[in-house]
């Protein structure tokens, strides 16, 4: 049983491959009446394509969405929203060396092992491409969640071990500024240093995205399986690369005790407020109203011009060196995935919500 | 639409209150034949039960499984397996004197925000009772998981700022014979003393759970979204009380080089080895056949003696000191729980890798 | 992948065996509020007991739906409504004889073919008491439709050869009072007449159920595949016995001209009405707001005191005739399951309905 | 929550409207290693295609079947396999007049009900021309099952009231050769003659598919809810216009006694038989090796150029005369569409069945 679909109610469901024709997806259970807002849609697009900072792949692609289906005079229909993205600028012949290499830490070997064959292709359906196709899902998600008057960003909080101080109070406005999505100057100054300077040795560097959803209304989440955080982990696992994630104090709170991690409750004007927020705005499973944070630990790139020792599909060792167009590192075109993911879980969610009375 | 039912193939659905006549579960999609090993699952009960050491709650039940359909002739026969586990010893009355006041950093508050009301005794929906539906169910899948001789085992490295040294290699036959489930005495001793001088203080203590599945054929895991670490996280961050999920170097593999993380491939025997296991056994969402292994992080319990700021549900300011009867770290009895979703998750994946020819 | 759950939003999963200890199913999705009428509740249970009539099994059920979880104070809480229903008059011995021999008709033998062995005790899994299951979260689908004025009602509209005249103008206050749930006395009492000459003979009926919605708003079912009468047609045929299911003018409208089966719409007090309902409520898969209609027809029963021809589990050849205590003719008891059916899809589509917007 | 996706394990979403840029479908879950017979698949749509008889719209398309992704090197990778249909033919103008009308018995007006507003144009995501999609996927399915060696084959068995005298005993090689792809000349030119005359009347006629699954193995179905004849129950009462379905002896069991409807049993060349086959080869819900067959009712054609009363979206009553390019008799070119919507059910059950052991 496949796993191409993600969502109960607002429901995604991708495909297609890196060097294919095109990659796509269709939405299925998306509200009707949604105005399909393109320019902000192309925007969010623009945001994860490649080749827009030296550190990012050089592959060209327009990105441009087109739909297929599903609206009509400009509004979402309530039927299947189904969408393209073509793939302008593959080049399949680079792969030409590597189709029968499994690339160390990719995913050659294991689709070779699960499906008995795969399209090698510049990593197929393996291939960071497919995201192209979450963010598109995301920004309709962002369009819908515009009447909640949700918020949702996420930003480069940490590349190799160049951190922000404090990843709780950021500019967000300074985000999009910066080519690496990092809200603070002088620390992206000195990842793009590490990062150039990795560039030149062949190798890659790894990071984190921190992501806030602010306004969400309290009660988002179905205990006890699909608990908000349990759905925002999974959506936040399954992007290429990442390998950690933790909301609120996270993996910190394992040192905390009891007595520094409880938020205290109060009034203020009539309404329920956290006197702190160690939670990350969900408690049981169950968003409070209050902020939602999180951070996503992303590894280094598995492409380096390093030599590197692995073996082909005929169990012979090879030494191998990834050429190609990479990223240096993930992390700056993670941002608005992680935004968009975060989107479908809390945009499916609103609506799982509505189905309770 | 609600969240009580996990897994695709072998699917667990859970009901139950802390303090309602019984809690229990229902898995539709048990494959047939099983024999049904009641001592073995006796046993992974009594690893999760209260009242077995001097830090977890004085609550005494005997979680004596009850199965009601899907056996015959001591096995599973492919019908749904019912089973429900009695609570003997829940005292509602303890409670009391809560049932009107939400205890900070528990489920009270957003369950009523949810449903508009809840059922107040002892955390109802919300309590960790709820996790031995999960041990329950887990142990019917480790006794699926034998005949692919999968081996899942998970331990207690860190409570507070105490923990173990290397997480990978420990001693797996200490891991029961230790009060805390640490497999390291000295570092358990350690962890003893630091909760039983926070039991003095009225506080409480988090910490971190290693687990590791081992034997897990190549294959498991659907991407892109079902992929194998995004369903373990979703699971593991369904348990009450976890804030943090990452799996082969997790966080610190944010600060690697691409050429540190990558493991190299070479032939052994006539197999894929992998020199390091960085990866942690998942490579593009799918198992490589290397040992899986992940850490999970628990927050401090919640419930503290120690006087606190809260308010009523009437929206009335107040002090609040949970009294009844509580771990002071859920830590060693989340093990199981650990352990059980992992078990869940694999036995799940296995069934689903079986469609795919 | 197993088929035990019915329902996307309101999901019941259900479970037990006709000779084990118990019965029983658990609600996912059940909104929460819902006054839980008790009374009610059982009054369904009786409608669908055996051994109230001269014509069905003399096995004595109390059929008692016992309450494990989701309800406090009376009312559905949104957590997982469980129940069980006890088996207390199970006689397995009057199976030791047949345990090994397949049944004509009956699911004995593909049991035994799919999961490698069966419960042989009174048809284990495949026994239509696991309806009881199917009337009791019928009754708390229907205590929820009450807050919508949505009324269902179904009734004997056939036995063997003698049916009504018209199934579509009756007297639904004379159903439950007639022991065939005939509304019509003067066609009971022949369709009694046939019975008793086929209890005789040592044979058995078949018959037609017919069922009504009345008040269902606008709007319920998903097109392209879970159209409203794709859902009902599913419901119906998942009924044990059940071969064809039919809605609006049905088979017969093979025969009609367009021009006779289109129904006109028109205006009546700012309303829009149907001149004619050969739809049945139903257009494009989607309610339109007039009564929904359907039949479903049931096999005559296939324990019969007849011998019969049939082969052994080791594949020899015998002679049955099958004794236990069975009905001649299923469709009056149906008559409850077949509402429950109908409650429990209209119910999960008024619930999909709110996901719209 | 929407309904455009089909199966549980071999799942199909489909999209697009009769006047979009194009339909299409996705299936996820396909079997990796199928080779993709684009011939066969063409072939298969021809037989859907509108324009090849006297009685049938006369709108031309290519249906030309593009697959984006999920294949490489001619077979299928396990990978989504998406794809669509372009709509070459599309004369919205024709429907200019109708845009704010309902016609009598469509569903313009439930659509505008359940979403507030529609495609208006050709029928929109309601027009029949989503059929083409489930042909196209059905062909994947029937390339699949080619490998278990089982054939599904459908026919035309009554249009208006002209039937075969027998459904159960027909010569599957004249199908396709008759425009009505009814099997018997003689019937078939007495249907023609009907329909050549309600043509001229501006009427139109409904009718019976009859369907055959050979060959399939035991086991298929999943009790208590999804039983076999349940699946393929929601699978044809979910195809346009579609009003009845009955396996086995149907509607016809209902005057049945039990012993002239029981199937005895017997070995012959060491093989399980049954004697009759009044089951329809279904018994509990579960496949019995046997053939598989049943019956879809199918009423008159909605759009007739007669006048008929209607209202407008204002609510203002008008006539209304439906010209635009319509079948006379859905029936012919549904035979197709049962035989895709056969293949799908049976395909997803064959890979539900490999989730047993």
């Amino acid at each position: 049983m496949a796993g191409n679909t993600f969502g109960q109610i607002f429901r995604l469901t991708t495909f297609g491959e890196s060097h294919g024709q095109a990659i796509g997806g269709v939405i299925d259970g998306c509200p009707a009446g949604i105005p399909l807002d393109e320019n902000f849609i192309a925007g969010e697009m623009a945001r994860r394509k490649p080749g827009t900072s030296a550190f990012s792949t050089s592959r060209k692609e327009e990105d441009k969405v087109q739909f297929i289906s599903g609206i009509f005079n400009g509004k979402t229909t309530g039927t299947p929203l189904a969408f393209i993205i073509l793939n302008n600028d593959q080049r399949s012949a680079d792969y030409d060396d590597l189709k029968d290499l499994y690339r160390p830490s990719h995913a050659d070997i294991t689709y070779n092992l699960k499906f008995g064959s795969r399209d090698c292709r510049g990593g197929g359906r393996a291939s960071a491409r497919e995201t192209a196709v979450r963010v598109a899902a995301g920004a309709i998600a962002k369009l819908y969640l515009k009447k909640y008057k949700i918020s949702i960003h996420a930003f480069t909080s940490q590349i190799a071990d160049i951190s922000l101080e404090n990843n709780l109070k950021v500019d967000i406005s300074a985000i999009d500024k910066d080519p690496l999505r990092c809200p603070d100057k002088v620390v992206s100054l000195k990842m793009q240093k590490k990062l150039i300077q990795l560039q030149k040795e062949g190798d890659s560097a790894g990071g984190i995205v921190t992501c806030f959803a602010a306004n969400c209304p309290a009660g988002l989440g179905e205990p006890v399986f699909d608990k908000l955080q349990a759905e925002l982990a999974k959506a936040m696992m399954s992007i290429p690369a990442a390998k950690g994630f933790e909301y609120g104090e996270g993996f910190a709170s394992a040192e905390m005790k009891g007595s520094e991690h409880n938020d205290a409750i109060k009034m203020k004007n009539g309404k329920i407020v956290f006197v702190t927020n160690h939670a990350g705005g969900i408690l049981g499973g169950i968003s409070n109203g209050d902020d939602i944070y999180f951070n996503v630990a992303f590894k280094p790139v598995s492409s380096i011009s390093k030599n590197q020792k692995t073996i082909n599909s005929k169990g012979v060792e090879k030494s191998i060196t990834v050429k190609g167009r990479h990223d240096i590192c993930v992390v700056p075109r993670a941002v608005p995935v992680v935004e968009a993911m975060t989107a479908l879980v809390i945009t499916d969610h609103l609506l799982r919500l509505k189905t309770l009375k």
